[in-house]
């Protein structure tokens, strides 16, 4: 596919991510998708499927690390702007994508999930254990630190969708995985 | 009220509780849990108004520990308490109300959601620095710690209805707890 391809899906990803936002998963269709962007249908479906491709592809390009890992960049700094990253987030209810993200799963996609949260998972992981070799994080359980890390972020995710958030409540996230690892 | 009054309402709400854990909030009717407690109409409503001043009561009724407090038990044994009926609740994805008190919140009623989280807070809070003045805790900041507790909680509960839950998920929580605080 050539650059303005790619520049059209792009803009197909931002413009359904905020309708994911907004509506959950089941709500939003192809067509509400073809508004937004101003493609006609064929326009659409020649980069799309259909809804659940784009949110999968949504979900998976977040949080790319991998690359700055095989950089040798500093696992402190990659930490640090993945958790300004997630910080900017929380707070912002109109950008969440918790509630469509537990209507997909529940809409028999679970297995679905299970991979997004797989792939989650190891990220993390591979941070945490890269960051201890190196010698810049604590020596601490992997797969204990990321479940917390993974756990408490959709809690917050998803609550701060129902009660008011304080600038506090995404700092304290910050704060804990912070004291965890450095 | 008498004995038999409690006894009562004793019951409906524990049929209640796994009403709204297998349908959520919203679908469960009064006319359900007067099919499940045995009790007529009338019967039911003398004890409750309705669906939503159960599900308030069942939720406040959660974790009582102030009584404990005073009665100057060991910080270490009510701590280990909460986690371990924490640790049994979470996989349990039949008596989870997470779904209901989530559908329960968005349904307009935000605020009575934010009174029973502050009242969470505020009973984790006052353990944890119960805990601190008679030197069984490790000295943290009680509300960094309590975020970090309710919030894990909540990712928890509500995801354990979409993923498949390792033992291991529940048992990181509880040692991430009693590392930060023991």
């Amino acid at each position: 596919m050539g650059v303005k391809g790619e520049k059209t899906k792009e803009l197909i990803r931002q413009e359904a991510y905020r309708l994911f936002a907004e509506k959950g998963f089941k709500e939003v269709t192809m067509k509400d998708i073809c508004v937004r962007t101003g493609l006609s249908r064929g326009g659409l479906y020649r980069h799309y499927s259909g809804t659940a491709e784009i949110f999968a592809e949504i979900l998976s390009e977040e949080y790319v690390i991998a690359d700055r890992i095989e950089k040798k960049e500093s696992a402190t700094e990659i930490l640090k702007d993945m958790l300004a990253e997630i910080k900017k987030e929380i707070p912002d209810k109109e950008n969440s994508l918790s509630l469509a993200i537990y209507e997909y799963a529940n809409q028999g996609n679970a297995a679905f999930f299970e991979e997004i949260h797989e792939k989650a998972k190891k990220r993390w992981n591979s941070l945490i254990e890269y960051g201890m070799e190196s010698g810049e994080f604590r020596s601490v359980n992997a797969d204990q630190v990321t479940d917390m890390i993974l756990y408490y972020y959709q809690g917050l995710r998803m609550w701060s969708r129902v009660v008011p958030f304080e600038e506090k409540t995404a700092e304290h996230f910050v704060q804990t995985v912070q004291e965890m690892l450095l």
